[in-house]
């Protein structure tokens, strides 16, 4: 009797490059090892990260043949030996917390470690559910965790138009802060405003340490949460508070700047770099911001934002997409199977 | 009947300069004012901070005519209205936590806030009194309140020869770290390992990142405690372990320097300018700092290091002396009256 072996499709690639080195590929359905859980996968949510790794720029480099993606919700569909947390036909969605070398979810399976995976709120749709744990813990993390926001503190959220960054707005909002987004054109201004900033700075029209201090009474900035780095660091400094904290979670910018000695001493500043990773990988760290944030998407505090929907057969149009800049919120990817 | 009135000699300073700005003067003894304190000065204890201020070159621009002195030991002589902590004739010493702009405590005679006033361990002498709440606060905020000092923590200290380096050593020993110390010439390699250093690296001769990664079994230095700032600050981000604590707390050079940046982000550093009123005049933070210093001072747990004693009449001496970068501990001007 031959035993017909299932198939699957998932993506891989063979080099850094364009959105063309993502390949759809029919392999044997993966068995999931010791500690690890296979999904069948429903919607992928896309990252940045992903198109960093994929390009050769992010702070891993990818071993080839390489796997890519961190989010995807689906169905518990298989346990590794020692998994106790979940169980098959559970409904979940990864959080990343693992290396894209050893992990990817962009496939209509995935094996992530049990860690990575977590039950989401009933009311989120499983394309929702893709779109909460990388924004919302990357927010919590820089602007609770490290931050260490207190009520009524000015937030800084600048290049607040991604999901990070409304996220980061809504859980300054949740936290008794001051929102204060900025946006470099005004055609999102609105759209910050709507998504609960109590200010936005449209940084081409108006100088941003003016108004900031214009918002704050002189005072300044006690938390800015940034992800652009480079030249914005001096600016960021002048418009921050005394003892105020400069979480930096990317570099956007890829030029080099000037160390602003003067105003982190004069200040008292904290400059910190940060990734989301620094939260997912520490359960003690984890723990606080996921309770948070469930327990806020289940009363319809915090709102998963989602731009667009593709075709899994479209992967490379999505990279493409995300790399245009016009998505406001999570970019998804639909797979039907 | 005529009253004498009674007369004291303070130094004051009416421009910024080289040490011959400072002038004593004989004034009326001066009466303390509601919350303050009037305290014979038996001892001075000299800071670089009163070299920067009095050359124009501190955090704070005097206003002339300007008092100056942080650190002072003697008794209590008189007290204002609402003065609750201290007697007249209390042995105390002052811990620097006003404005040089309000207060100094160069003179025969010092009025400071109550607040700056503290008794000291009787094992002390007046001279040792001056000696120890600067540098030991100063290093126990760095390292243990900033630094977040944990058991095994290799900590770097940068240009250790000093007595906030000495301090530093101290403290990183008795939490139970690696106490590893930096000096660019070897002249003094063997009082940093006599002060406790478990490691000396000579910077003219060792290079730092190398050592550091030799001595941490290539994990890096947890804490980093650096006074000198600009370029340097590349190398001790290189030298710094993930998630590493970077605390900046003076600006001994002046040259600009890029700002890392990559490794920040790599690594997911914190740099933090730190100074010591931010425990000082925070008396959340100052208390758990004073207790434990208090405590290890009486028992021989932590030593004052004196260098020199120069008399109130060579004030000028004293000053041109600590420019000289001769010293190894704390400058004392001695008064008396």
């Amino acid at each position: 009797m031959i035993i017909e072996k299932k198939r699957t499709r998932i993506v891989k690639f063979y080099e850094t490059g364009t959105a063309e080195v993502l390949k759809i590929e029919e392999v044997d359905l993966p068995e999931p090892s010791e500690n690890e859980v296979r999904i069948k996968v429903d919607a992928i949510g896309l990252n940045r990260a992903e198109v960093a790794f994929r390009s050769g720029a992010y702070l891993e480099t990818p071993n080839f043949p390489s796997l890519i993606g961190y989010e995807a919700s689906g169905v518990v569909e298989a346990v590794g030996n020692k998994v106790t947390s979940v169980e098959i036909g559970d409904k979940v969605s990864t959080i990343p917390s693992f290396s894209m070398n050893d992990y990817g979810v962009y496939g209509e399976t995935a094996i992530v470690p049990e860690h990575a995976v977590s039950n989401y709120p009933k009311n989120l749709t499983s394309e929702e559910a893709t779109a909460i744990w990388m924004p919302f813990i990357t927010a919590y993390g820089g602007i609770v965790t490290n931050g260490k926001i207190k009520k009524d503190d000015a937030v800084l959220i600048t290049a607040a138009s991604s999901s990070v960054g409304f996220a980061a707005i809504e859980i300054t909002k949740l936290k008794g802060g001051i929102a204060i987004a900025t946006t470099r054109k005004r055609a999102k201004k609105q759209q910050l405003l709507d998504a609960g900033a109590d200010y936005v700075i449209v940084t081409e029209e108006e100088d941003l340490v003016d108004r900031v201090m214009e918002i704050t009474n002189e005072k300044g900035a006690n938390i800015i949460f940034d992800p652009i780095s480079g030249p914005i660091i001096e600016t960021l400094t002048k418009a921050a508070a005394p003892l105020g904290r400069i979480i930096e979670y990317g570099s956007l910018s890829s030029e080099s700047a000037k160390f602003p000695f003067g105003q982190m001493l004069q200040k008292r500043l904290t400059v910190q770099g940060y990734i989301l990773m620094d939260i997912t990988t520490n359960p003690e760290k984890l723990k606080p911001a996921k309770q948070f944030i469930f327990e806020a998407l289940e009363k319809g505090k915090l709102t998963p934002t989602i731009d667009k929907t593709f075709d899994f057969e479209d992967i490379i149009e999505a990279h493409k997409y995300m790399e245009s800049n016009q998505q406001l919120g999570k970019i998804i990817v639909k797979v039907s199977s």
